[in-house]
């Protein structure tokens, strides 16, 4: 079992790409075919692996969420960190904070078209944990 | 560890047991007690561990998706396949795409009412593949 | 490869707090780094790795459920159980029914304010089952 975990300094609310930081775990991790895990230690940020090829797929996600739950809306009780805080524990409850692919011959089973992202849901930048292991 | 792929031409959307095919992989696997994960690598498709007693409830779910995220709603900016392309990454997005299910005796431990299914999103016939792994 | 199984009697609709326990499972496989699965075997009760510390979240979450969801909607066809029957299947589906966890030196890696728990959705109270897996 190999584990690495990976860091990303996010920008505010959307999409940040860990496909190629997750090969980089699995190739350095030496084995040819197994599974990886990605575990998020959050509770306002998730894990997607989704559409990577058309950014107006992920433009239309977050559009959808803005509606689904939306900022600032009367009817929260909590709103401690503002009006972003609970549509973001809302949005990651609503998706994954642990994801686990195959990989084989030391590359990840993904579709032609999926990526790996991390998903921020805050609309303030944060610096944002994922948890890797290789088995 | 062991691996097999499952392939599964949906007729479109809707739902598509696996539960046998996958225990029959779990028992030729001859492992007596261990996981099994499932990865689907698509972004228009899903997993889902669900009811598969009553066909009324995946009806319903299906209904629900439908008025969550309409096909052909004009907010949505991606539609290049279709009004029912947007609609299959957001019911993929709220949905699994990997799941880990135990299993002991060789006989997975699903719940009494409970199975797997492939869901298709598109409205059009897919060929989906689900990557199977044992340990 | 260590399981065992919690069960928690529910009271009803509501979050039920496993962390605990769940961290009692891992430090009594004596396996001190690895992955830790967790499967509920029902198709109305559902995980949530979740803010633990503002209960006001959870409130929130359940009452967006409950508006995203509504209890005896007159368009749900199933309603064998009474009115919140299918709204927890709905509710289960956009859940989560498996999650992998990492720990390291005996210690799930969750983060600071988050917590394991099982999420009932009916509105009686149940026997429900969690099957924890250590490797």
């Amino acid at each position: 079992m190999f584990r690495r975990e990976l860091t990303v300094r996010t920008t505010g609310r959307g999409f940040f790409e860990l496909t190629n930081e997750v090969a980089a775990v699995v190739l350095s991790s030496a084995v040819a075919d197994g599974l990886c895990n990605l575990f998020v230690p959050h509770t306002s940020a998730s894990l997607l692996a989704g559409e990577n090829w058309d950014a107006s797929v992920r433009r239309d996600l977050e559009a959808f969420m803005g509606r689904l739950a939306p900022d600032g809306d009367p009817r929260y009780e909590h709103d401690a960190e503002g009006p972003d805080d609970m549509p973001a524990h809302i949005r990651s409850m609503l998706t994954q904070s642990s994801i686990v692919i195959p990989f084989a011959g030391g590359k990840l089973q993904l579709g032609t078209w999926q990526g790996i992202f991390l998903w921020e849901h805050r609309t303030t930048p944060h610096e944002r944990r994922i948890i890797v292991t290789v088995w």
